[in-house]
């Protein structure tokens, strides 16, 4: 079972993810937390090429883009595959959608194109069920205004992130039956009910019995 | 005017380039010379995640593609497109051909998708003109034997290098307007008469009197 988790800055997927793990390791799942970009060692050095503050050039958007996909590419390979070949449950906190709702829809790159890039570098991979956190960004940009080292994608307009917001909603609507919205202004242990609510139908597999 | 170089390792395109700029510049021309990957800070850093000996991880096939995209896409926007518009001489050291012969022919991607990502990755800017200097593999991995700190891609086995040769081949084929095979077993005083006689016809649009 392969999950992923969507939203804007601030909206608490790095917490609910952990509350997550504890949950369905205590039931005896085996659970591989990962993340785009970087959940792996290239990726981790890609993800600072993207983000690192680097004023004396700018990043083109399109360079931009085909650095999350080089990120996607790696980590679909190396990583969530072997996963869940070996019968693991794979947590990713964000996945190709947050391409289309930061590049596509954010940035205003073309979604169809961003499809066919997407698909090319997951090779079709997509996740049985998305968790979208959605948090207006003004409270997102609170939550986060005093979290130290903020970097690039953290630092941009409110606007900007607004415009993912609605790419987000605009997604979860194509795709009804995998999207599954969250409202992530509730405290974090009312959103974890709500993800352990709506997960749970996807759980009733039996559990291979320890040795 | 946009030239671009393709040939193996060892075909002397480094050389060739150095001679080239020299005579472009006698004449009066601006010329701008550049490399992928690796023609940008941002590029070079690609380069060396691209190039660097890396044993606990090896990096999937597709995520390589990708970080070459995401430098061309970079160096095309930042660097090309902009010395293009000024209306100088852009000379490139391997362009988006490569891709199609090193992961295309090479590694047995699939040609037609490499062919849209790269008409992606570059909105579609073609050189006028593509020098290949062309040498037997075997040849061109003697030339460079002795070099120093040989990386990943040179000292990849010789049967890929000849794979990559008739990619190079079959691309020069399709397009033999734009393709110049040069012969790379001669001296190289002997291939830089050949180039300047086939560039040539291209140079003949006055050149603007210096102030």
């Amino acid at each position: 079972m392969f999950l992923s988790f969507e939203g804007g800055e601030g909206a608490g997927k790095s917490t609910q993810i952990q509350s997550l793990l504890v949950w369905l390791q205590a039931q005896g799942h085996t659970v591989l937390v990962t993340r785009q970009p970087g959940g792996t060692d290239y990726g981790q050095r890609i993800r600072h090429l993207i983000l690192d503050h680097h004023p004396s050039e700018l990043l083109s958007p399109r360079a931009e883009l085909f650095l999350y996909l080089a990120d996607r590419a790696h980590h679909v390979d190396t990583v969530i595959r072997p996963a869940l070949a070996a019968g693991q449950i794979v947590i990713c906190d964000r996945y190709a959608d947050s391409t289309l709702a930061y590049q596509g829809y954010g940035r205003g790159l073309d979604l169809n194109e961003l499809k066919t890039l997407n698909h090319l570098a997951t090779g079709g991979l997509q996740p049985d069920l998305t968790f979208w956190l959605d948090l207006d960004p003004a409270l997102g940009h609170a939550r986060i205004g005093d979290r130290p080292g903020k970097d690039r994608l953290e630092s941009e307009a409110l606007a900007f992130h607004q415009k993912v917001r609605s790419g987000y909603a605009a997604l979860a609507a194509e795709e009804p039956l995998r999207w599954q919205r969250v409202d992530a202004s509730l405290s974090a242990q009312a959103v974890l009910a709500e993800l352990k609510t709506r997960l749970g139908p996807y759980l009733n597999s039996p559990v291979e019995a320890l040795p």
